[in-house]
């Protein structure tokens, strides 16, 4: 191919590159995308077997209108505070292309989830980043920044930190544009943002069911924020955004909460055993509201993320400042858990 | 939310409006969006089913790796020349994003695929249409239109028109810039695209599981190309866009060859029925090489689509200039037909 094909902007590009994924999961201990150690419902799998027919042959609904009804219940919404994507991934480029155009810009804290920047490559925008200079603390340039739009990752990924509910409160009261807060993580925290939707007209609360309902496999996120907000984001999603599995597996999810409460219960308990146990090796461990840890190993990370690998552990490494030489580890069972342990000790 | 939050290229804008979904499609005879009238392989389904378990709390392969080998196998490609994508409209985007940057220009006939106009509002680039004299032709200006993307819908939509290879393969030599021919419908033509990839580095051809493989509610496109194009498209995409069922649904659906010959010769022969009978019932019919028929009733096309809908029957009315006054009618079943014939019997 001409090289003169690809456009300019794109000239030497780096796209995002998502974590390792073995063809075949059976015997890795795979600690380093986040999913949930355990599966999703009973009663999800059985709707999913049970859509699985002649009906296929059909379009699903354009809106996904009955996972956006089903998630308006679970959060008391009326249905068009609410739009689904085809994973979290999608509602972030939803948001790209309905609130910036080329030389806009975007702000963010960093470090964060490492999909924003190119993404402003490919929507030609300015990448405002905002360095945080304590995990937890939310930079103070971010809210007086003048960018029509913003992500605050809370809690934030890689390091798993929660930034407090007043200063970001603040940062959407402050800005002119629109305050996206990407809560994929939220379920596994203290607290949310949620209670923003009724007193901000700029906010937009992302969520997924990749995380704490299981379902990564599926590619289901949603959104939630005001009814014009949503209208705008719906106006430049893909017409047929969610198959039909989804759909159904969005809306047996959302309804079965006690499968979620336990899902994330368990997470939560595992999540404190192996802050500290990785203490105990000597590792430095960010307190985490999220389903991972966020640590730096005594010895050097590439390393002990070699070692890791050569037991069959995957777990996601840094390698670019300000983190360079941390790792972030999915909150597993006790049982990868103890071959993740046990795997460091032989390693440092 | 303050109107100033819509990034100012869209003010106004129109989005793409797809064909009505109903929710409940009992009771209805759907012939509005060209689903295949016939359910997928009994063995997608069986496939689907089984991998609806545990291993959905786990990404799928970023790739869709699986369902890349077994579209390469199915045309004698290498993987690295196929791409998958959460329906071909996602991988008309991708194009968008990988080709062209706001103030490019992208050229297509027209009428065509009334998605394009839309897209090119969103990623600010200029609409160059050439408009069709005859709906078979391939204008003349196409070729050597400057713009570094061309889409060629063939066989076209609505016209269910083929252009002719020596004029489409005209056209990709011309050009600069990338040609993309969307291929969705051509399962029911006599002749493809295929060969140009043999022949040319700037051609890519997008097909789909949604027509002739029955399966629409699974959203799974592919296109084919030179392995660099190829790359940069991935490049661009989102980076789990396709889940896993979808996964197993297009691998499963592409090795089952004699059941997708079964759609198609079912729907080819139903397609000369339905033209024979619109004619005789006074239409004007455009010859189709597509899994539908674009047809212009002796009676004004309102009123006439108005009528079919209280009986409950839906097709695809166009009401903007140069095909206003005409519909578009998708190949359904005998039984599908016969309704739809009684029904335009009590209007016309």
């Amino acid at each position: 191919m001409p090289k003169s094909l690809v456009r300019k902007a794109l000239q030497g590009f780096q796209p995002y590159v998502p974590g390792e994924q073995p063809p075949d999961a059976e015997g890795w201990v795979k600690l380093n995308t986040n999913e949930s150690p355990l599966p999703p419902s009973p009663r999800v799998i059985e709707a999913i077997r049970e859509a699985a027919g002649e009906t296929l042959r059909l379009y699903p609904s354009p809106t996904a209108a009955p996972a956006r009804q089903a998630i308006a219940r679970r959060f008391g919404l009326s249905p068009d505070q609410v739009t689904v994507g085809n994973g979290g991934d999608e509602l972030i480029e939803m948001c790209f292309r309905a609130f910036v155009g080329a030389g806009d810009r975007v702000a963010f804290p960093t470090p964060t989830y490492p999909l924003f920047e190119p993404l402003c490559r490919i929507y030609e925008v300015e990448a405002s980043t905002h360095p945080t200079e304590e995990f937890a603390e939310l930079p103070a340039s971010l809210a007086p920044d003048p960018a029509p739009l913003k992500f605050i990752v809370n809690p934030n990924s890689p390091t798993g930190a929660l930034f407090g509910p007043a200063e970001v409160e603040a940062a959407v009261a402050t800005s002119s544009g629109v305050v996206v807060i990407d809560e994929a993580y939220v379920d596994f925290a203290p607290r949310s943002c949620l209670p923003l939707l009724e007193r901000h007209d700029n906010v937009v609360l992302l969520r997924t069911f990749s995380k704490s309902y299981g379902l990564a496999g599926m590619r289901i996120g949603f959104a939630l924020g005001p009814a014009e907000v949503i209208a705008t984001l719906d106006s430049v999603k893909e017409s047929y955004n969610v198959d039909r599995l989804a759909i159904v597996a969005a809306v047996a999810a959302v309804e079965d909460e006690s499968h979620h409460r336990k899902v994330v219960e368990e997470v939560v308990l595992n999540r404190g055993r192996l802050a500290a146990a990785l203490e105990e090796l000597g590792f430095e461990v960010v307190p985490s509201a999220a389903n991972f840890v966020f640590v730096r190993p005594p010895q050097p990370a590439s390393g002990v993320v070699a070692g890791l690998r050569e037991r069959k552990v995957l777990v996601r490494h840094y390698d670019r400042e300000p983190i360079a030489g941390w790792i972030r580890v999915t909150v597993g069972t006790s049982d990868q858990h103890e071959r993740l342990l046990e795997a460091l000790k032989e390693i440092l």
